[in-house]
């Protein structure tokens, strides 16, 4: 039995996708490299530091780039196929988390806060109403965005219609468009989500389930060999689904998808863009297969601990940032990780070169 | 031939170590690793994060622990070694880069002063003098402990008297003395110091030098072949000098005893130690032979592309924050993830338990 509801092409008559050009510049490529080359250090001894300096100036286009007002963005939403007991947390965690996040005590906001990261939480298909708040200057900020009360239990059927998710896509990127700055922290809240991450990467990627799917919050192995084996029934039932959005629809959240639309707006307007871990990356991983391009936005903050991201991090050749074995989730590793890439900025634009500090070079 | 010249129980008569005892506290360990169980995230879920926590909470005696002030000491000498042509860079660059590092221009002044770490340099035995200079608030600050105009050539007979190695010591221990705040970060300057770091390190750890020696500020492969030449017949001269303080005389630097002194003492005030590459490693190898529990207050900022640093952060069962490729030194690596062991600090302080957030916990 096939769900295949609609084609890719179907959903782009009713979702117009960002275009997301080649940023490849020859030249502008050739000014930062030599401005890194001749700054009063050894050629390349910055490692990595030097690499993401010219990742950064090369998004913003300038060898002089300066990352302004990041914004953490951390889309939240529920899965029907928690009801298949594939979470460690019941499903009130999510909107429980929400509200954490709001009220400034979780771990994205403790690190968003010290890093002088923006708050911004989505509700993009929470099971629960939030009530509008006063949007205080500073403090984190909800973002008012369901689709619906959580997707459908895609064991069952599709996790959410054809219309669910461009109005997902379509919210993300009109999201992004009114945020200030130029760069897009990501993060998610979501009970069940690491299997959706599952999912898509086993669909897309072919990685069979078993050696993509983890403990996620903290199963026990009993846990797990239950959730792989709900994961392996999800997979059957959308046999015949192939192409991305479909995939996104039938095995997706809703803060997946809006997240998508997020990443390729952010890509558009070339912000930088960047990833935090399993689910965020499986949202990348969807857009860079709708636009490419996507892909030379990105900076990974962190590998985490769960299985699966080491493996589609290998699949887009992501270098992420640090190798911590974060499996929070949230955003915590990119407001965690967003200082080194400041640091990026500032060996680029404050770093004396040889000849204005009068240091010798190489005999 | 050797050039044993005195025993470390000769040194200790005119040097007094700074003792370093135990830190172990069961109960301290126990209320910290609670505080962190009970935040609003599935236990262990922020990994290294966490142990870095667990780690500076320890160090300080404090669940609540509080970095504060900073300071980033660069020790700079020069090597009467760098006569061998051990270096890709002319000797002059010792002088010219703690100018740079006073100026602000340096890969590790302009890190420092992104993160807010204040930013001293110390002349332990640079071959030039510094005129004493304003000491004005919030700059750099140059600290004139010059034991002598570098090293002797440690090819041709030790590179330190015991004299000049116990005032070295001392001269760092006091300086820590001096310093505002409970964090040291570590930083070096001096051309040749790559060698005697793979010196150290081959004599203290039994390794074979041509597995630790590396191209340090990059060096040709005929250069390289010329340096570890040059190191074996280094080791064949002091071939029968064995303990820490006797081998750190013979072949190390004035930099890196200065930098031993300064270890030792912080480690004795409890405070954190945030050791940066390979030269500031080799310290900290030494401190720890004479007083083990050093290690205990040692927090490792990178593994650097130096191929002894690898060897030696193993044979001290270092856990570095970032593997980035890093062979700059000066500190730069430690100034660079100052930010990551704040946010150690930040997930202790400012978290949410679940209780306190009103989140479920798992079921």
């Amino acid at each position: 039995m096939s769900s295949a509801q609609f084609s890719d092409s179907s959903l782009s008559t009713i979702w117009s996708c960002p275009q997301v050009p080649d940023l490849h510049d020859a030249a502008l490529t050739t000014r930062i490299q030599h401005k890194l080359d001749f700054k009063t250090k050894p050629q390349g001894s910055l490692g990595v530091l030097e690499q993401q300096a010219l990742r950064i100036a090369s998004i913003l286009g300038n060898e002089s780039p300066q990352l302004l007002y990041p914004q953490m963005v951390v889309f939240a939403a529920d899965h029907g196929l928690a009801a298949q007991g594939v979470s460690a947390y019941p499903v009130d965690v999510t909107w429980q988390m929400v509200e954490n996040f709001l009220a400034g005590g979780a771990a994205v906001s403790v690190l968003s806060r010290q890093n002088g990261v923006a708050l911004n939480v989505v509700d993009c298909g929470v099971a629960r109403d939030f009530e509008s708040r006063e949007q205080e200057p500073n403090q984190p900020r909800l973002w008012r965005r369901k689709v619906a009360y959580g997707t459908a239990d895609c064991s069952q059927g599709p996790a959410m219609t054809e219309q669910q998710c461009a109005m997902a896509l379509r919210n993300g990127a009109e999201l992004v468009k009114k945020l200030p700055g130029n760069a897009l922290l990501l993060g998610e809240m979501g009970i069940a989500n690491t299997s959706s991450a599952s999912l898509l990467l086993a669909r897309l990627c072919g990685e069979p389930i078993e050696a993509v799917t983890g403990v996620g919050t903290g199963l026990s192995s009993q846990g797990l060999e239950r959730k792989i084996a709900v994961l392996k029934k999800v997979l059957d039932f959308h046999a015949g689904v192939k192409e991305p959005l479909a995939v996104l629809s039938a095995m997706g959240g809703l803060e997946i998808a809006t997240m998508t639309g997020a990443v390729l707006q952010a890509a558009a307007e070339r912000r930088v863009i960047v990833v935090d871990g399993f689910i965020t990356t499986a949202a990348v991983l969807i857009a860079s297969r709708l636009q490419p391009h996507v892909l030379q936005r990105c900076v990974y903050s962190h590998r985490s601990g769960e299985p699966g991201h080491v493996r589609m991090l290998a699949h887009l050749q992501a270098q992420p940032l640090l190798d911590w074995q974060l499996r929070l989730g949230e955003g915590s590793g990119a407001a965690l990780a967003w200082p080194l890439l400041q640091s990026a900025c500032t060996i680029l634009n404050e770093m004396a070169s040889f000849e204005a500090a009068g240091v010798s070079t190489k005999s």
